[in-house]
């Protein structure tokens, strides 16, 4: 592999803001590598939209992110995960990690009791993608979905610690408790900032799986793996080493990324993706 | 005016479910119009998009809705009305009426302590819509506005009767009522779903003024000038006097429409919108 491909960014992608968990996962634990990102906040959310609407914004992004010379991509949306990755892969040509994969093996990992719970969009739980995943692990676990679908318009209105927001959580996470799960997946990238809420609402016994962790640290594995990892550090002086790019309400994004991400960053440019 | 031309369909169009509220009062209150809806569920909600990108979608629902022969367009989307009346009546070349009007001029005929209160999306919200047309008939009216960001999600949640709902709503209320405000604006066409709940927290001093309504009688008023009302009644055995389109889910959006409106609808087709 040429030291200039290893060199290249990782294309992460998400239908909005939620992916930004994944990034951070991977500026905290990949240090040396570059990022592109794209977030559709034009057709955001991707939740309740249908498979094949998914599967041909998909398709759109990873035409444009292959533009930007990337050495691999992370599907960082699990709606877009669990409906597309195989059209994302067949589009790619390029090694693609997404999130539930990671999450589902952590969580494999984790469980004692093989009481499994998962919160999700309705979408990302319509495709039994968690389940799937986690039985062909362990076809003896259980695994408890719940659609949560007000969680993540709380979070984009920042009511993150709120007792609406304790009360809503509560109400979604009722049956998975009474099935006294020992792990619980956050099944969706706006979750991770609704962690502290969720931990304290279901106490110590209880697990959580945080798919952005997991897939930052498959990523690591995979560039190891195939020898696409930047042995570089990138200079503190490099002005782009992550670059954002978005389909709308540029200064929307950049806002909230400033409120989440370790770097601050100064713009998020707009493309045309369905031009894609 | 030719008797075929008085007997075509309106045209009416929203970002999704919300506007099949305007939708049901034309039904209910002008029974002698055929109407093409239009949802565009696939990139719903406009509430969080730049005015841009909601010209552009407004503009590509209007190219196809004329190819259905329609006699006048109704905007069934504060959103859009606020962001792209002018472009839609460009685009249109046939009477355009939108909600923002009609909702303004009610309020502004209703208050008497001229302290108008407007709940509505962050985008509505954003363009001083309601503001300005309120200004425009009594610029000593005080307009107090309030973005209502997860009321939507409540409604396509089907929490309409909730205690959770009931304290989101208090809290997006609270600022208005202290204003003393004697007449409410439900600026957003997903609002009159939860009217009861809103009618039982504010009391019987305050007057919800519902554009749905208000826009069924404005277009009521202007078929009437303009020669094009339909006088004959649809025939009972008609097929399809009310037809519907979306851009994604047409299931679930048949779902809902059942629940609101007065009629049962079969099927709704799906169109590739961004093709127009």
């Amino acid at each position: 592999m040429s030291p200039a491909k290893s060199e290249a960014p990782i294309g992460v992608f998400d239908s909005g803001l939620g992916g930004l968990t994944v990034a951070r996962e991977i500026m905290r634990n990949l240090p040396k590598e570059r990022i592109v990102y794209f977030g559709d906040t034009a057709r955001v959310p991707y939740g309740n939209k249908s498979k094949t609407t998914v599967i041909r914004y998909s398709r759109q992004i990873v035409r444009f992110l292959k533009q930007q010379e990337i050495k691999a991509i992370v599907i960082a949306c699990n709606t877009a995960t669990s409906m597309a990755f195989d059209e994302v892969r067949e589009e790619a040509e390029i090694p693609v990690i997404g999130v539930v994969e990671p999450g589902a093996v952590m969580a494999a990992r984790t469980t004692v009791n093989k009481q499994v719970g998962v919160i999700a969009t309705r979408a990302t739980i319509q495709t039994k993608a968690y389940t799937k995943a986690i039985h062909a692990i362990d076809p003896e676990i259980n695994v408890i979905s719940q659609a949560g679908p007000l969680l993540v318009p709380l979070v984009e209105e920042g009511w993150l610690h709120d007792r609406i927001t304790d009360e809503i959580i509560m109400r979604y996470l009722d049956d998975l408790l009474e099935h006294d799960i020992d792990t619980l997946i956050l099944g969706c990238t706006h979750y991770p900032l609704l962690r502290s809420e969720i931990r304290k609402l279901v106490g110590d016994k209880v697990t959580l799986v945080n798919p952005a962790y997991e897939t930052a640290k498959e990523l690591e594995r995979m560039l190891a793996e195939s020898g696409l990892e930047n042995e570089k550090a990138v200079e503190p002086d490099e002005p782009y080493p992550y670059r954002f790019f978005v389909s709308d309400e540029a200064e929307r994004f950049t806002d909230f990324a400033n409120s989440i991400l370790p770097v601050d960053i100064k713009t998020a440019r707009i493309i045309p993706i369905e031009e894609y």
